[in-house]
């Protein structure tokens, strides 16, 4: 592997990925200046990496001329925080979207599921592995849906493409997760990354696991970064605090519609005034009701943070 | 509804809607020249459609530019068959494929589920009605995977959208297809749409669901039309013969590895001396011995065909 | 294959299969009186077999004590009706069931999953012989939950054991049905036993499939009855109009709260003046309102059947 | 809750609670004898609590006669060790072994799922506290298959009924576990209890849950209780070692066969030199090549706690 590779792999293996949303106009049009703006506000506070046009970032709605732009404006904005750009939907589109990324800059991807169709592990790898050599970044496969991998196809995948870094893990297997750890070591990263990561977060740390994905950070940085030190130093009483009164009720938001893990985010930024916009069907803005129980939410994010001990 | 709405909707009703395979070429890009020679050739068999960039013919991995040419392609090459594009990955992709097909002269398109993320019905019903309102050609939305509709939902599109014609049904729940069958009425379109959709044939055709799609129409169209007219026309014993000896060990084989439901159709096409080029990851070839195995059914799908009463 | 065993297949290939439900009194205890009655009852109707102490018998929390007693006073008074006891729980007691089910002159048994544990083919062939060779009397194995038999299974098991009659089938998947009735033949069993089988009543008849289970039997016998007719005949008006206001709606009842299909069968007992007491838990007892429109449901029914045409 | 039981929960709250298999003899009667010498040699090992006839002892296949012989025996051997008898079938089978653990002097009893049906969470409500008013002995449920409870349904059992101590978990799903935790406080005992629980255990401790089920711990009970004070006390070579090399390849066997979870218990025990005859079908035992490989990871596990420094 060589030594950029070497130095992202080691970014990713510990503190917070950011997710920004994809900014839209009410219209539905991509807002190349609100993404901008969103980018700078997120970059400014120093996240392990940036992952644009992602899960958060509607990776599902975006087309290829959209997202191009919405790259390169993610980049220009993310300063010295590594940008990992969000691949997907097959495997045109994909190595097309992979290669405007190592032509932008970005020194990684994250490579998400097939559309669709469904796949065996030979199948899966076949897929990964044709993306890993369109490009010399690294990549990340993104673990979920229809495209779970196990731990011997995502070990052999190291040990075949030097660029392969490992998987952002969004299911939460620990008979995997325990593998890859132990067979993997420090070659192979692993990303805490199931939906509302932070639920996972203390018991990822137990064995190993320091990274996570967090869509809180998005439309909350301090609060998420707060948690992150208290998992990471082990003071229970912040964690406690913040995974009782803000993660769990957080949580039963997200669960009251399906595809909510996404709108939150959104719903998280009209709140804290940074608005980007309306998700794009199929997903659902929130009511009128859960945006007020989330903007109490956040106000008791704050309040327990402004409480805690400052970290040491 | 519109008379060449209701014209497609009445074409749609009855017989085999085709699913032309997309031809790659061996270095895995689209091969213009091999689609249309494809298409003519099914054109010719003169299915209820044709159905270019659905399933079969893996939309999963084609790009947007690659899909204007292949679309392009198919219509030029189908003739008096009208052609329903294949149309999806997202809300943006979505409405620019449904405009293309609009533009190129297709009167119809069916719509696959999102990318990825997931959405209850009012969610689902969103993202259909936003691609219904981009054209005023007729849509079928494809029930399935992610985006598997109630009968609710379906109906209550048809009444909003005038050019939402109805559902094919990729999942067989009978309870949804009997309520759509008799409250939807003539208004509503009905296609069985289950992989190798002939399993369900006899049992649709019995609740008065007298058109499917066939993935064997693609490669066999002969053994296809046969078994069609003898669902139609309660000839048991070609029925049985052709479903034990033809339908049943084929599906033997494509569940011998996850995708083959398609990959089989790209197989079938090389066994009669069409070949189309190979399937794109994550999608696998068929293997030497299930080649082999696929040549001798189709050696004894003819001969059944052969030794079968003509059709009256 | 035995002359009784043959006797006993041929009139299970046709007709509706009644499960009575299991008379308990207000205290939670078993009501032999009440089940004494209600099994007369049905006998009366002459369905073409018994099956007490089955689903809708509530076998999943009768203790082995009560189900001699219940099985003792079904065989009393099910005069010349074949009765076919419900036979399950895991080895020991299915085992005890069946000798006792033998002794008290049950000419068969039905077999449902073992609790909890899941098992491959193997293990439920290696459950199922076990059963058969305990006893004489026929053996049909129900398919279901965590019980589920390929076709191969369960032609093995035909082979391997002559009085292993067939499968009453709960999961509605065509590809095992036609593999069965194709491969199976005169000598196999094949009941269309999934919930509220009447959904399926039509399209299993197309592929030969001629006898179902029906709850509705057990409370509504002559709609129960006047249905088959409909659907063995072809009578597509009255099919229709029984489809879509009676069996629909009545699904939509069952299909609100989990555990249903078994509650309604005591609730529509209560509703027609046939009480056989409460549900046991975990099963809940429809709510007024679900009462009330069960109510409306059955006179709708008893209409239909009133302004049918006589069956020729 | 009076004493006894919060001296119950305070003892299933911290280390290792065994299940004990049942012993079968080679015509799969049970063992009595067996049986006795099993659970004293399990009693010796001093768990923090012994679970007859619970999911290791085969519960799905023991009739209720078999029961109270077992339970009995099983009482009668374990000493000082307590006693949580394995509970479950269904609401007559259950209530009457709930009240034989009482007689015969069983301080709790574990409640598994009802068999077969499935219920809401009312619904399972119901089933557990109607179990719980049976007696006055501690009553855990058992989270699993078809009776998973929420955190909502368990909390409130806890407030409702004094008897009812928390669940054991067999889902991992800890969404429900840090509600658990974090809302039930010491009033709710949570106990890791999914299939190899020792593959979450350090995940578990990092929120709090310190006591767990072992399969292990029956044939293996030295290497099950030093890996429990590797996780206790944060011994990151032990518990990597004996992960790596003892625990995940045994559940790499175990997941070579559904129902293997259970049959590996009968095969270690034979590999120990402690056999308790066969398993119940649908169980099957391992293959020869599968003992053979258990027999060499035995040999390691034996080795690796041999070599590791001694617990503090």
């Amino acid at each position: 592997m060589d030594s950029s590779l070497i130095k992202l792999a080691k970014a990713l293996s510990e503190g917070i990925l950011a997710f920004p949303a994809t900014a839209f106009r009410d219209d539905g049009a991509i807002d190349a200046d609100g993404m901008a703006r969103h980018v700078a506000t997120l970059a400014a506070e120093q996240p392990a990496a940036l992952v644009p046009i992602g899960g958060a970032g509607e990776i599902f709605s975006v087309d290829p001329d959209e997202y191009e732009t919405l790259l390169d404006v993610a980049i220009d904005q993310a300063g010295d925080v590594p940008v990992i750009a969000g691949v997907g939907h097959g495997l045109a589109t994909a190595r097309r979207a992979a290669r405007a990324a190592e032509r932008l800059g970005a020194p990684g991807i994250l490579l998400f599921p097939p559309y669709l169709t469904t796949a065996d592990q030979a199948g899966l790898a076949h897929y990964v592995g044709a993306v890993c050599e369109t490009v010399g970044i690294g990549v990340i496969a993104y673990s979920r849906n229809n495209g779970i991998f196990d731990a011997e196809t995502a070990l052999r995948l190291a040990e075949r493409h030097p660029n392969f870094l490992g998987v952002k893990d969004g299911v939460g297997d620990f008979e995997t997760i325990l593998k890859l750890k132990l067979e993997g070591g420090d070659r192979f990263t692993l990303i805490n990354g199931v939906p509302t990561a932070e639920i996972l977060a203390a018991q990822c740390f137990a064995v190993g696991v320091t990274s996570y994905s967090s869509a809180v950070f998005t439309f909350l940085p301090a609060v998420a970064k707060r948690f992150y030190r208290a998992v990471r130093d082990g003071e229970t009483e912040v964690f406690d605090r913040l995974m009782r009164e803000f993660y769990l009720p957080l949580v039963a938001i997200r669960n009251r519609r399906r595809g909510y893990a996404v709108s939150i985010v959104k719903a998280g930024l009209r709140a804290v005034g940074e608005p980007a916009g309306p998700v794009r069907a199929p997903l659902m803005d929130l009511t009128a009701e859960e945006m007020a129980q989330l903007e109490a939410l956040i106000a008791t994010g704050r309040r327990i943070v402004a409480e805690a001990p400052a970290p040491v």
